[in-house]
């Protein structure tokens, strides 16, 4: 399989995450309760842990929620991250209730010595700063009428750099480097273009995501072309699908997007025909007792995910079995399993889920998960 | 929004749909049951036509599968494809029972005279042909061991191309230029490297698509970067996405994709945010409520999508309600509503879907539909 060469990064620490600099791509994902109900966020970053999120972030709206960070901290070792709007203030709170990572809004805390004064209280607690400009608060189309329909009509991707571009002076200034970039439109393609454009300008490492990409059915197809559109180019240091859903199903997409270009390895990969005409079992099934089964075997973290094939009849099934680590090909009423590539005997429909299940323990994935 | 340049290539007619040299991308999948039932064959195909499906295959098995086709023509307008695997001679009684296209398989026909014979009726018939490679049943790697790695370790693309200019010799050697062609790997960096290499060699229409992608929740990620990466690079004229679920679900993210990259529309599109500590309305139940109300409206075929905007807090909502056609931007205990980006007065969270959809309603939305 070709290899991805990703583009040249900074190190940027958040917690006792790096990001950038040939690190995996880490995935990352938002409490969605107010900051300072603590035990409600904190029963969301445990799912969040166990569903694989690496880095989560807070909204920080007023006072109380900088203040809950140093109890959330305290119960948690996932990396936290502060979202700030607006309010330098609750920034320099942030930071000083322990934050890992601050993100500010280029569109709406922007006043230089604001920005300045958080840079330094930055800083002073080695914490790093992600620029995160957001298609829907920048500056530039907060003008009037005319004058924004001629900012508009620049492109949205060319606004965002620029805005991008004159924040970085400000912290460059005061010799603050510890940054991280996202440049996120509510449309794939003026995001794909941001990012492009602006990776020619900087080596900070950027955290992508579409924004406001809308509920899960819709907002997976765009956010898997645009982050995966972007992954297969080499730029992308850590990623946040943002979904009108839960968070852990942010999570979820984000994972399987990183396995799909092959830069994360979580588990297990299941290569599955879509039945047609041809098949003579139920499939599908199957495939969920399969799927079943593999969240019952535990956690593991192999180099990569092995992988899977449950086919369902002798067109592409030998061939796709003969590629995977481990798979059933079916024909009428029986399948052919096979290890390695190699053919291992009957298998009925019945019993073939139980017999990948035990084969997948023998082989050592005692621990798969995703 | 930036445009994608597509790549030229030639048209190719199947039945009533034209797909190559600027048409629109069409939609395809196919039905899953045996298509010696009839009856069951065409609910499925029913079921697709509503879900947006453009463009039907059935896998030929046996002799009954191939007449059934005369059948199933008769009750659908539907173009329809006939999927042939190791016999030519179902091929050529597909072409006589009427069937709109007929794909081969290089892998499992490919005797020179055999092909040849295909061609020929399906000049006779006005048929096109699709060269369909699938990575589980090429010729090269059914080789044995030894050889078969050698093979493998020359890349998968490159051996997908060959195979596949082989097979394109064969036919043009019968002046038959009436081709699709396909080449699905079940990874996707396969796949997209396979289609690039392949683009610049001919100028057959492309039929994208990922092979044996998996269950909805990984092949839908995994479909969507393989083709909304090669969408974007303009490589593309009809699109399956291939997944161990119902026929419908792949349609669904289909559209989802071509609307995503801006190359097709289909009705509307709703922007939302993720929610986060800041919202303070259930935003995820409102659009829940928003998508079973426009499904309610019937069907439309307009220029672009409408985009519709439901946002939950001030970070982005005025911003993305001004880009959006129509919009609500919530506070915390009611909303702001925008026409055309501009405000135009309040609605309470419990009205705000009933006013969404009467002022869709009076903008002429009266048909909607995805």
């Amino acid at each position: 399989m070709m290899q991805i060469k990703r583009r040249k990064t900074r190190v940027v620490r958040i917690g006792r995450i790096s990001i950038g600099g040939g690190n995996p791509v880490a995935v990352q994902s938002m409490a969605k309760v107010k900051t300072s109900r603590v035990e409600e966020v904190l029963r969301q970053v445990r799912d969040l842990a166990s569903a694989g999120c690496e880095i989560v972030r807070v909204a920080v709206k007023d006072e109380a929620d900088a203040r809950a960070i140093k109890a959330i901290k305290k119960s948690i070792d996932m990396p936290l991250v502060a979202d700030i709007h607006f309010s330098h203030r609750l920034a320099l709170l942030a930071v000083e209730s322990g934050a890992d990572k601050i993100r500010l809004n280029p569109g709406n805390v922007h006043k230089t010595e604001e920005v300045v004064a958080i840079a330094r209280a930055c800083r002073l607690h080695r914490v790093p700063i992600r620029v995160g400009l957001n298609s829907g608060s920048l500056k530039t189309l907060k003008m009037g009428g005319g004058k924004r329909r001629l900012a508009r009509g620049k492109g949205l991707s060319d606004i965002m750099v620029k805005e991008a571009l004159d924040y970085l002076k400000i912290l460059e200034k005061e010799s603050f480097y510890n940054i991280v970039l996202s440049l996120k439109g509510s449309h794939l393609i003026d995001t794909i273009s941001a990012y492009r454009k602006m990776s020619r300008y900087c080596d900070y490492p950027f955290h992508l995501g579409v924004t406001a990409s809308g509920l899960p059915e819709d907002g997976a197809v765009k956010s898997s072309i645009a982050i995966g559109a972007l992954l297969l180019e080499g730029i992308g240091d850590t990623i946040r699908v943002s979904l009108s859903a839960p968070p852990a199903e942010e999570v979820r997409v984000a994972r399987s997007i990183l396995q799909s270009v092959g830069l994360r390895s979580f588990g297990y990969e299941i290569i599955s025909c879509p039945t047609c005409g041809r098949c003579e079992v139920d499939l599908i099934s199957k495939l969920r007792e399969l799927k079943a089964g593999l969240e019952g075997l535990g956690v593991s973290s192999s180099g990569r995910p092995v992988s899977i094939a449950l086919m369902g009849c002798v067109v592409n099934g030998p061939g796709e079995a003969r590629e995977a680590d481990i798979a059933v090909a079916f024909g009428a009423k029986e399948g052919l399993l096979f290890k390695k590539g190699k053919p291992f005997g009957k298998v009925t429909f019945r019993d073939s889920v139980a017999v990948l299940l035990r084969e997948l323990k023998a082989i050592g994935c005692s621990g798969l998960r995703r």
